[in-house]
């Protein structure tokens, strides 16, 4: 899923978002709410009018933003009272709060409020943290359920997110226990990709999988990067959601196939006239040629972020087709281990180069 | 025209500025001098190929922004040494020179160099840049066709411009001297919209159009807003070209019929369901509520600059539609009288708004 941080997915117009194959986009119910405020989208239609996207479209908790974004003034069994990054307005996030919102917004896809503690907290927290999130995910599914009957969510779908920190078996007991407060459509591993070592994050999903239902979706929240979502596909993760395409686009940085990633505002590309990726079949890849891309970018123009942004979540999309494509082939590990030993050597070889 | 000044419409991709229906863009060769150089451009394939635009392109001489935006070193009859507004460097504009740079670029219509003095300058001065510019045309002219003869310059048509600022007779003479140099597939007007008053803009093109040939565009360089647009058409001129489109859709201002203009982010759009302008075909207007590019505008969302400016280009290039239009019926003025009639009472009512 492309973030769509704000009902948009930053530089980019819905048609184009589509065209990179994205099933769906996700939206943050905590930058919604301060801006332009949920009752707003309610008012115009819901995100799926207010934004102009058909498809499939997910809202996280706000947990996630409230405890990176905002200013936290409390954080109390019955919710977090925190500032807004924007106007330092205080608010009252509780997870029956958070279900309102969410109705209101009218995602198909909306998430349960979770505590999500930083990447490598000590066991104390990450309890505290684990038990806190199970008991918000009761408060949370019975509110979704009151908001059902009363017609105000409708043909949305609620998420679990399991949290645990880097603890093994706190992971296991939230997939067990949230297994036991009834039936999901789908699960997601939260407080993961926050800060811990990536072999870390490998561990626990590998820990986590066997507690995992078979059916229904497993989202790894906030990954992400091509290995890393390669690498979680291993671990049995099917959903995904990251800024990293389009905030790398935005920054210069294209994944490319057999190059790792490049930055497009480097002087070797000022004469180059072949595509950002010859094995792309994106819209920038098969209109403009690097040297283009790379004077937009010099030039401080802002059509340079769109093409970067289109072809790194192409680049992404494609790459979990490959992988769907490879699983039901039967030789997904083999072709994956082939994939991240090539792109690994290229990242390796063009920081050699940099520096 | 919409302006791509550095070889892109700020913000827009190719396909969106031509679903504006705009015929032909306008790109600097100053800009293109200085980033990426004119022979990157050329090493490329040339603008068109370069920037993925494949209607006609028009490059400008670079004196407009000689003059107004690089630090000048010295004016000389053999041209102008100037210092580059990015990094300092010092470069000589002659019109040789600005020839050759231009053939580089490979633009359908190309521009003589010429001297483009500020708004209201005194007789003296007008009067010197009037006389350079008709020398500097007559040494554009002649590069022009040995650079066509040696092959470097390729279905390329060169325009003069007539300079003269705001003195009639100055301007008639220009017209004049212009025909006695040989044959023309159109003329330009520059030194117009430079700061003069309006008025005085309107009395130069009424003094100057009877000696402008029949046949062929006349071009006035740099306009326009929407009632400048009208009121040159009225006196004559057929082609344009200006930022303002894009630069005030950028800023949140645009163009409505009926409206005059608004800005997209005033509270009072905050719930506006509505489109952007009722009677506009453009994309912006047939998928988004005012509420949502008012939002985009809010949140600093780059998607709100780009709806916006595909917008403006779109009323301006539906308003020089329905001036053709009028002109064939026969009934252009009474139409343009009573348009302009009505954008001009809605502005002052907005403007009384906004005070």
């Amino acid at each position: 899923m492309p973030v769509g941080t704000q009902a948009a997915v930053k530089t980019l117009a819905p048609e184009e978002v589509a065209d990179t194959g994205a099933a769906m986009v996700l939206s943050n119910t905590y930058h919604l709410f301060l801006r332009p405020g949920h009752e707003v989208v309610r008012e115009l239609g819901g995100l799926h009018s207010f934004m102009g996207w058909d498809r499939p479209i997910l809202t996280d908790s706000g947990g996630y933003q409230v405890f990176s974004l905002a200013d936290i003034n409390e954080v109390r069994d019955d919710g977090v009272v925190f500032q807004s990054h924007i106007d330092g307005s205080r608010h009252l996030f509780t997870p029956e709060r958070v279900m309102e919102v969410q109705a209101a917004l009218g995602a198909d896809v909306i998430m349960a409020f979770d505590e999500c503690p930083p990447g490598q907290v000590e066991r104390q927290a990450a309890e505290a943290a684990h038990e806190r999130t199970l008991a918000w995910l009761a408060r949370s599914r019975l509110r979704f359920q009151e908001l059902r009957a009363q017609g105000l969510s409708r043909d949305q779908t609620l998420l679990p997110i399991l949290q645990g920190s880097t603890f093994p078996d706190l992971r296991r007991d939230a997939a067990r226990r949230v297994r036991e407060l009834g039936e999901w459509h789908g699960v997601a591993i939260g407080g993961l990709s926050v800060g811990e070592p990536k072999p870390v994050m490998y561990e626990v999903l590998e820990a986590l999988e066997p507690e995992l239902p078979a059916a229904g979706p497993r989202y790894l929240m906030g990954v992400g990067y091509p290995d890393d979502l390669l690498e979680a596909i291993c671990r049995g993760c099917d959903l995904f959601d990251c800024v990293a395409p389009t905030r790398n686009g935005r920054n210069g940085t294209a994944w490319i196939e057999g190059e790792g990633q490049i930055n497009i505002k480097a002087a070797r590309y000022k004469l180059d006239a072949g595509p950002l990726d010859e094995s792309c079949d994106c819209y920038a890849c098969g209109r403009y040629s690097r040297a283009y891309v790379r004077h937009l970018f010099v030039a401080g123009e802002v059509l340079g972020l769109r093409l970067l942004s289109v072809h790194n979540i192409r680049f992404l999309v494609r790459l979990a087709e490959r992988a769907r494509e490879r699983i039901e082939a039967g030789d997904f590990e083999r072709w994956s281990d082939d994939w991240l030993a090539r792109y690994r050597a290229a990242r390796a070889e063009t920081k050699e180069r940099m520096t």
